[in-house]
């Protein structure tokens, strides 16, 4: 899977946009950055005062675990949009391992963690199938 | 609704990621161009060769009209962020009226469409809440 292009390109962009299931069968969509390890991708909740919004994540994700994450980039050129979305699994981890090296791989992809890491929970979504669109070379952006 | 920094921001967005419920209960995400139609927004399936993704969308809202629309913009200043997420309920519509206000208010928006508009099925999406976040200034992106 890391060789694929839609992988590669999933793991250079900068945000996706997380989509998961609300207790009451609606969709929920919000904007993540995100940080691949091996193959899961993780994200999480930062030091920010907690909303509404980012509890609802957690407890979507806690309800039905099924969650897709869609990175893309929109250009008014459309020959050359592409999209990424990867389907999988996620499980909230408030500490232990798994969250250091969460937060250890979210750190190294944005320096805007590296001031303040994010301290909260992170989900850990392991991948089920990675689909893609469109231009999907690295250098695209 | 139509006077809020919300609604003005989603309306001058030019690309969102649509969420919707699979019918065996998963998250689907798509990006959509979309055009707000008074208090509603449209999105159309195009010309394009139809692939799984762009029906499942219409599978989707089918099968569970509960959809939502987030449009967001990134920077690396985090302290510019913002996104705009409308919550609703999706109908599928082929032809009449209403699809064809649908198809004027795309063509409208975007030039792209101008030179061949969409004639596929539009999903039209009745807003029941819009939540927001962040610089919502109409020029702040």
């Amino acid at each position: 899977m890391r060789t694929t292009p839609a992988f590669t390109r999933l793991a250079l962009a900068r945000v996706g946009v997380l989509a998961t299931v609300r207790p009451d069968g609606r969709p929920h969509a919000v904007p993540v950055v995100y940080a691949m390890v091996d193959d899961t991708i993780v994200t999480a909740v930062d030091h920010k005062p907690k909303s509404t919004t980012r509890l609802q994540r957690l407890a979507n994700v806690r309800s039905n675990p099924q969650v897709s994450l869609l990175a893309q980039h929109y250009r008014e050129d459309w020959t050359a949009l592409w999209w990424v979305r990867a389907d999988g699994k996620g499980t909230v981890v408030e500490a232990g391992p798994t969250h250091a090296g969460a937060i250890e791989a979210l750190v190294a992809k944005y320096e805007q963690y590296r001031r303040r890491p994010p301290s909260g929970p992170v989900i850990v979504i392991a991948v089920d199938q990675i689909a893609g669109w469109g231009d999907l070379r690295p250098d695209a952006e």
